[in-house]
Formats: C-alpha cells, sequence, structure tokens
C-alpha cells in the first residue's frame, strides 16, 4: 500500500467514524499540516465545516457551538502555535463541561526537537486542562489500524460528552505528501460495519433506591429549606427542579444562567431578586435556612456567597451529576453524586402532601417586595447599566438568546433581569470567567440559537474583535449590546478605586476607540445611543433583521458605580422598614 | 505582622529584585489577583509598565522587546483564563530563546479546584514549553521568606538569560485583601543587600584549547568548506564570522536573519542570492562542498535545505552555544556546543595564511550572476511581491529594523533582499514560524529599534489586529506594508493548489476585509498603493513620521506564484547557460 492510500485509509475511517459518534461541526483553521484531515472532512456531507483564521476565535467558537447544541463540536488546525491558541477556550470548555475534540496535526516524529519549522511540543500541550490525550499513531490503512483510528475516534467524542463533559486532544503526526486521494467512491465505506464501529453506552450517574429514600426522608422533615440553582443546561432540569420546590415548598434562588428564570415553567418558587435583598442583615436573619440544596455551578451574587457563607453550620447539599467539587466557599456537608434532573424527580416522586410554609411565604414576600424597589430604576433618564439589564426582559423577543459577558453584565444582569414567561436562554462562559473568547463564544452559539444578543463591555469587546469575522464568513447574526464605559469597569467597585495614584493605568485602562470602525470593517451596523426611547426603538426595529447590528450605550464608570451603592443603599433601608415594621 | 505588611514586604522585595537583577521592561495586562504586584512595580522608578488589555498580544509584545533589547522581560497577569493567552507567545520565546520572566497572579490554595471564579490549574500551565516553574510560597515577610522572594527571583532572571534563554513562569497565589502599602518610604529597601541579593555567574559555553586546535586543523585542510549562518543576534557575530570565512577563504550562504546581509562589516565573503541558484543542478553539482559548518537556527531557504540534504555524506558541524539540536534536516555530524562568536574567533586567530580558493570564487560568480538576473524583476511594472523585498535594501533608512511576517514574506526576503551597506536589522518570529502575535511583537521590538517597519501578508495581520492598539497606547512608531492578497498566498505554492474542490475554503481563505478601517480605529494612516512610484513616494514621505502608517500593496495570489514561477525558470535557464558555456 502506497502512501497516499494509506493516509487516506486512515483518516477517512477516523473522519467517518467522528461523524457515527454525533459530530455534525467542525471549526478548522487553515494550514498546511493539516491538510489531509481538513480535505478529507470536506468531503463528507455529514460535516459543516466553519473556516477561522484565528484559532483563538476559533477554539471559542467551536465552544460556543457545543454549548448551544449540547454536542461535541471538533477543533482542527495544523502544527505550531496555532494550537497553543486554542488553549483558553480549552480551560474554558474544561472548567464549565463543554466537549470539545480537538485535533492538532503535528509534524512527525523526525522532524520534532530538531529545529524544524512549526514544530512544537505537541504532546500533552494542554496539560491537565483536557479530560483525554492520545498521540496518534503515524497513519496506516492496515485493517488493524482502520479498526484503531475508530476506536480512537470513538472513544475520544465519549470522553468528551461524558459527565463532567469536556475537551480532549488528539495529535496526529503526518508525514509529507500531505494530499489524500479524493477520487475514490468509497472514501467513507471501506472496512465498515454497517452501524458504525463501536457504540459506547454511558453510565447513569445515580443513587441507590435506599439513597433516594434517606434523602427525601431527610428533606421532608427540614422547615426551613432553599434551593440554590447555578449554571444548569440539563434539559427537562427547569420542570424538575420547580416541582421538586413546590412539592416541598422551598424557595429556589436561581442564578440568571440556571435558565429558570424565563420560560413556561410554573415560576411560583423562583426567587430572583436575592442579589438584591441578601445584602441587607435583618432579611438575612429573617430567611436563616437550615437546609441548603444546591445544584449547579457556583451563582454568580456575591451577596448571596457571602450568605452560605454565613450559615454554613447549617446542611448544605451539594448535587453534582458531573462528580466535581463546585464549593468556592467551602461550605458544603455532602456531596451527591447524582444527576440533578433525576434526584429532583426522585424527591419529588417521594412527597405527598404539600406543607403550609411561612418560612416560603417569607421569602416570596421579600423578593416581591425588593422587585418593586428594584423597578424605581426604570425611572432613571440617564443611561445606565442597570435599567439596560432591568428593560432586557422586556424588549428582547421571545426565544431570545442572550449571551453575557463576564466582569460586570454577568453582574448586572444578575441583579436586574428578572423572571419572565418569554423562553429565553441565557449564556455565558463561567467556567474560567475571562474576559476572553466572548465574542466568538456568542456567535458559536448563534449558529444554533436565533435572534442572539449579545451584551458586553468596551474591553471584553476589545479582546475577541477578531471574533466578529464569523458573523460576515459564517453569517451568523447577532445584535451586540456594547455598554461602552471605556475601560475596566468592574475595578471602581473594588478597592483600588479608593487609590486613585495608579488607578488609571492599572484598572481604568481606557483604549478610547471608535469601534463603529472595526464594526463596518466586518460588514456591520452600528448605532451609538443617546437615550433610552432611542434604545428601545433600535431594539425594536431590529428585530428579524440579518447580519451584524451593534448598539453601543456609552456609560460613565464613576457614576454607574456611584448609581449601584445608592440604589443598594436604598433598597436596603427599605428593606430595613419593612422588617422592623412586621417585628415590631 | 498582619496581612498588607507580609504582602507589601514579599512583594517589594520581589520587585526590587527585579530590577537589580537588569529588567526593565514590564508588559501588565489589568486584572485585579495582580494587583498587589502590579501596584508595587507601578511604584518602582526603575521599571517602565506597559499596559496591554488582551493577553496574548501583551506577550507576543514583551517578547518583542526581549528580542531586541537581549534582555528578559516580564509579564503580568491576574488569573484564569488570561493566563492561558500568553501561551503562544511563550511556546514562541522557548523556540526562538527569547528570554521571558512569566508571572502569574492565582488564587490563593482555598480557592483552587472548588469552582471559584477565575480559578483555574496553574501549576505547570506551560508544561515543557517553560525553562523554570515555581510555584511561589504565599507571601509572608519574614526574614526567610524575604530571602526566599529575592532568591527565586534572581534565579528566574538568570534562567531566562542563561544560553539558550527562554521564558520562566512564576505563579503567585495571592489572598485578598490585594492593596499593598505603597506608603512606606522604605518600600523597595527594607532588609536588603547594597548590591542586590545575589549575583549569578553565568557560565560560558566553550571547548577546550587543544579541542579548538583540532577543529582549526580540520577545518584548514579543507577545500570546499561552506559557512551556513540561520537566525542570530549575538553582537560581534557578523565581525567574527566575516573574519573567520575570509581567513579560510569559505563563502558564508547567509540568511536574511543573520544579519549578515546589512551592516558594515565585511560583506566580501557573503552568499546572498542561494536561494535562487541552488534550485539548479548544474549549480549545485559546481558547488558542491567536502565541509558545510553552521551557526544560527536552520535558515528559511528550501533549496538550501534540500542542498544540505543532498550533501548529507559530506561533514556537517553545528555550533551552537545554546546547547540545542538545531538540525531538522538530520544531517549533521557533529554538534559542536560552543558560542558561536567565541568559536569563529578561535579558529580565525589558528589560521596565518590565507589561502587562494578556486571554489569560493565559484560560489561568488554563481552568486553574481543570479544577482544580476534577479534584479530583472525591478522592470515589473505590475504591483509584486517579490519586487517590492528587492526594492526594501534602497528605499529603507539607514539603521532601519525590518520585521518580517512568516509564510511568504521571510521567503521573499530571502530570496530578494540582497547585501547592503545599511545597518538594518531583520527579525522575525523564526522558533515556531507561527502567523500570530506579528503586529505585537514588531511593536515590542519597535520600543528599542527605531525606525521600525513590518512587512506582513494579510491573513498574518488579521491574526494580531489586536496587537496594533499598542502603536496607539504605547506611542510606538511603526510603518507596516500590508501585502494584501486576500487570503493564504503560501498555499497557492503548495500541492494543494492543484486541487481546486475545496481550495478556496479550506486554504484559500479571502477574508474581503477593508483594513483602513480598523487602522482608521487605531488612529494610524492608511495608504493603498497602486503603482511603484506612489510605493517609493510613500516610504520616503513617510520617513520620520511619528504613529501608525499602513501602506497597503494589492496582490493577486495566483499570478504571484506564476510570476515566482517564471522567475526561477529563467534564473535557471541562464545558469544552465552560464555553467554549460563555462565546462564546455
Amino acid at each position: 500500500m502506497n502512501h497516499q492510500e494509506a493516509l487516506t485509509g486512515y483518516i477517512a475511517s477516523f473522519v467517518a467514524e467522528l461523524v457515527q459518534s454525533g459530530v455534525t461541526d467542525v471549526v478548522v483553521s487553515p494550514g498546511s499540516r493539516s491538510t489531509p484531515i481538513a480535505m478529507v472532512m470536506a468531503e463528507h456531507p455529514g460535516l459543516k465545516l466553519h473556516i477561522h483564521v484565528d484559532e483563538r476565535s476559533a477554539a471559542f467558537f467551536a465552544l460556543g457551538i457545543a454549548k448551544a447544541a449540547k454536542r461535541p463540536t471538533v477543533l482542527l488546525c495544523t502544527s505550531g502555535t496555532a494550537a497553543a491558541n486554542y488553549y483558553p477556550a480549552i480551560v474554558e470548555a474544561n472548567i464549565s463541561r463543554v466537549p470539545l475534540v480537538v485535533l492538532t496535526a503535528d509534524r512527525p516524529h523526525e522532524l520534532r526537537d530538531v529545529g524544524a519549522p512549526q514544530a512544537i511540543d505537541q504532546i500533552h500541550l494542554y496539560g491537565k486542562h483536557v479530560k483525554w490525550f492520545v498521540e496518534m499513531a503515524p497513519p496506516e490503512s492496515t485493517k488493524e489500524m482502520i479498526r484503531y483510528a475508530r476506536m480512537v475516534c470513538a472513544r475520544a467524542v465519549a470522553a468528551a460528552t461524558q459527565a463532567p463533559s469536556g475537551p480532549v486532544h488528539l495529535n496526529f503526526p503526518l508525514r509529507e505528501p500531505l494530499i489524500p486521494n479524493l477520487d475514490d467512491d468509497q472514501l467513507f465505506r471501506q472496512k465498515e460495519r454497517v452501524n458504525g464501529y463501536v457504540k459506547i453506552q454511558q453510565p447513569t450517574v445515580s443513587l441507590r433506591k435506599d439513597e433516594f429514600d434517606s434523602y427525601a426522608e431527610r428533606i421532608r422533615t427540614t422547615k426551613r429549606g432553599i434551593i440554590v440553582c447555578g449554571q444548569m443546561e440539563e434539559n427537562g432540569f427547569a420542570e424538575a427542579v420547580t416541582a421538586f420546590a413546590e412539592k416541598y415548598q422551598f424557595p429556589i434562588l436561581a442564578d440568571p444562567l440556571s435558565q429558570l428564570r424565563s420560560g413556561v415553567h410554573n415560576g411560583k418558587t423562583i426567587i430572583d431578586t436575592y442579589d438584591g435583598f441578601l445584602r441587607n442583615d435583618l432579611a438575612k436573619e429573617a430567611l436563616k435556612p437550615d437546609l441548603i440544596i444546591r445544584f449547579g455551578s457556583m451563582p454568580v451574587s456575591k451577596a448571596l456567597t457571602i450568605f452560605m457563607k454565613e450559615n454554613y453550620e447549617v446542611q448544605q447539599l451539594v448535587i453534582d451529576g458531573g462528580i466535581g467539587w463546585r464549593d468556592p466557599a467551602l461550605v458544603s456537608t455532602e456531596m451527591v453524586y447524582c444527576q440533578e434532573t433525576l434526584f429532583c424527580k426522585e424527591m419529588t416522586m417521594r412527597m405527598e402532601a404539600m406543607p403550609e410554609s411561612d418560612y416560603f411565604e417569607k421569602w416570596k414576600n421579600v423578593n416581591s417586595f425588593t422587585k418593586n424597589l428594584i423597578d424605581t430604576i426604570d425611572k432613571a433618564e440617564e443611561l445606565n447599566e442597570g435599567k439596560l439589564f432591568h428593560q432586557l426582559a422586556e424588549l428582547l423577543p421571545e426565544e431570545a438568546a442572550i449571551f453575557v459577558g463576564n466582569s460586570m453584565p454577568i453582574r448586572d444582569l444578575d441583579s436586574f433581569y428578572h423572571l419572565n414567561e418569554k423562553s429565553m436562554k441565557v449564556f455565558a462562559n463561567r467556567g474560567a470567567n475571562g474576559i476572553d473568547g466572548t465574542v466568538s463564544t456568542a456567535l458559536g452559539v448563534g449558529t444554533i440559537h436565533q435572534p442572539l444578543y449579545l451584551i458586553l463591555g468596551d474591553l471584553t469587546f476589545f479582546h475577541d474583535l477578531n471574533g466578529l469575522v464569523a458573523a460576515k464568513l459564517q453569517n451568523v447574526n447577532i445584535t451586540i449590546l456594547l455598554i461602552n464605559n471605556n475601560g475596566g469597569g468592574i475595578f471602581s467597585f473594588l478597592p483600588q478605586a479608593s487609590h486613585p495614584k495608579h488607578f488609571e493605568l492599572l484598572f481604568g485602562t481606557p483604549l478610547d476607540l471608535d469601534f463603529s470602525k472595526a464594526v463596518e470593517m466586518y460588514g456591520g451596523q452600528f448605532t451609538s445611543i443617546s437615550n433610552w426611547d432611542q434604545f428601545s426603538e433600535t431594539l425594536l426595529q431590529d428585530r428579524n433583521k440579518e447580519g451584524l447590528r451593534v448598539i453601543e450605550i456609552v456609560t460613565n464608570r464613576e457614576s454607574n458605580a456611584a448609581e449601584h451603592r445608592k440604589l443598594w443603599k436604598f433598597v436596603s433601608q427599605e428593606i430595613n422598614s419593612m422588617l422592623e415594621k412586621e417585628n415590631a
């Protein structure tokens, strides 16, 4: 068998198995060494190829697709630093449990560590940040090696998918000449079992029946239980957890990424303004729990984290189908490794009566009281970061996907985006919480969910400006709400804000960029908003329009921090009055 | 001692030692966890801080400074994916032997692997791509721990500098509150030895006297010796190697990055058109060597590589002061670990007479014959990538620094940029040869060398567009010659060019971007050239102007490849005629 046949058979078998394992999307960056894999992939009718020149953005784009589609997305790049550019997105995927299959082409063994061009040490390139690494055998098309290629492929997809999902990395040593033979009619059919090479049956992470019984018994006998939900993506979870909460009359403190603040599920148990009222000591005292059941990753709210820390002596259960350790506050008393939706259902079916609960009523009262107070932000006439998030639920269309940037936007979303009956989904990169790759991840989500709204600050936008090229080249429609406060707004909330000497240099970091130019370059439409009427009009007008649209909202870092402080002070004072009256 | 005192004393001692170890430049990316280090650095009068929001560009910017200044540059960022963005530049620095000291802030131990925000596993984050990694002890200001901080700092700088230079990584676990006490007058003077904590005397990589004697004897008795010089940055090397070559009458095949094609050193021995004539079989036969002595990294020219491979049976010495293995062609017969300049000097002083050499004359004749043939490219009326590089030596000012992009530009520079007596320096990222980070690395070089010219293709420009922000914020003057052939020009020279089916999708990858918008956003001036007169006029007019200037030269990928082929065919035919005449 000649070199080209060996290369083609091996790669084609691998690619065929990818498709049979459920992969549909591949994000490819151009390069020479990856030529045979790229050409064979382009030939497969079952794969959609997205081409992205900047590998950093490419990897975040793939992360977005995988996050939204909940299936592994494949990355392919050439050898060298190209592969190192994937690192930030791989780290994020690993922590946020998003399945990626990363394929890197490499120089063959004789060109490694000898000063050859584009040859870097790619063995374990991503260290502990991938779930599985395989240095592939050099291409051969013996029966044995075809089985090998298919087996590794099937396992790689399964490993990426298995809870907790995450990235895997396969490194392909490829020797010149690199052109495969695409003229073979049987390219993807040779040496193949009819229904794919191997099926991998994943395990269910669950408990024994007697263990479920025991948890149900303990939870049933609790008077002051609360449920805390952080980021959760599981299908059916919203219905399951709200049914569980209603049966036991537990309030659900629902993070914006829990997907519980929007949708047609029962909203009666949802508490959505805790980030406001848990800053108040009287409220915290009145609402002291004796059991906390937590699902998903740690919520965004710092007030809630402090509340959980202050109640470190009560039972705190973390239910985790990903068998991780999601407890940065070091307060959990029990790690319960069980699929979250399954756990809720098992609890719900073990509860018969629906008890009355004063404690639950208290949560609901404080919550609706706080919501009315926060609603006053709508009166603000100046452009204001809080009000922007408060208006989203009303202004965005049914079934919008909202992607929100880290740093301040996710916190403002938490504070100001409340329960609504639209079916909006909220996404963010909350594994490592970086400001990198946000535009690209959002655009990846946009290939699956439309209409797509991305809300982010100017530094986050700048960090991944290159990502915008996907809006143009991959034809992804997106509306970006760019909160431009010319620098790092979050630092105005941190202690360094009171040390002015190096503040603007090190933390404020104004870029003074007119982003309309970049948006024009990528063929987008740019509107800078000067008042609230224009904001809502522009959002409404832009609905159903195609392409890239950026709506800039210029704000001021200092006054923004001052207004936030003023609002929370007002909310706290009013809650004090209310609770003091009640206690009197 | 309270937390703030412990933090401040530890960090200030570390920073003081950095300065005493010779560090002058720090590239800082804004973040919260790195606050104490950033604030203390900003306070030190001996450090120049460069602020860069995008860590990927920041790291390449630091690489450029270190490359040009030949001293370690420090990087500082916050925890999380920020640090992962450094990876491409770190990989490049490691292979291209550029000293970097990478400081990453990290969450303290109790916030690791528990789902805390911006907490990723930073232990050995860069794997085998750094020379040294230290997980720093948590801040303490006991005498012992101050000595520890200073010792690690001194060793880190020494390790980065020691041949082969490269990156080192120190990871700092930092606990809140993060604000240091800057009010202390003795901030950088406490507990300090007068002349710094410890001096580290580096070794000289050299040979014994009898070993030098033996090499000199062998080289002296060689009739057909050649010297090959790849990328070399050592001060004094140009003088030393040309003196060596002249004494022994050996031709020097000088790569553009050898720094031998430009300068006031003796140019008599320099062969600069070998990439043209070593494509010709008769020339290769006529110039067959019996000894090849190589310095620096592997040269760019593929023709030269093939020539060395075809002569695999002759003695091939690689002289390497960095104790590496620079031999991708697997042809070396001897690895000689000795500082290159020192080796040349030792050889020169051991040679008394200057022999006559027909062989050397042959090289010079073929070289000047070829040069005349290549000079005909100046007649081209259409904009043409080859001619552009051919004109650089004439059009750029004395002492210009030229930074050249990878892929086609570096190859065209090799083919068309010939010996001149200006004192121009040529830089490129030739460790891993990536197209990433090029704008930023060039701008880093520009903080040391002016005037700065960057020549690169449109995909390379796009990959690091964010890097342009440094031209604006750090006030670095730069003239960019943007060769815009709307895609990946090099692929038109590769075998896939004859497989049109997926070619434009996978390899051509046109972006169709109007880069003038991005340049405007960064406050630059953009000129698109339509003819050669305008090109030279613009270059001359722009001399001594400040700021960012981009000169776009629009070319066509297909016709460019065709013209290159035509030229090399013409050159080869003429050389055939010439050599056949000589042999007749």
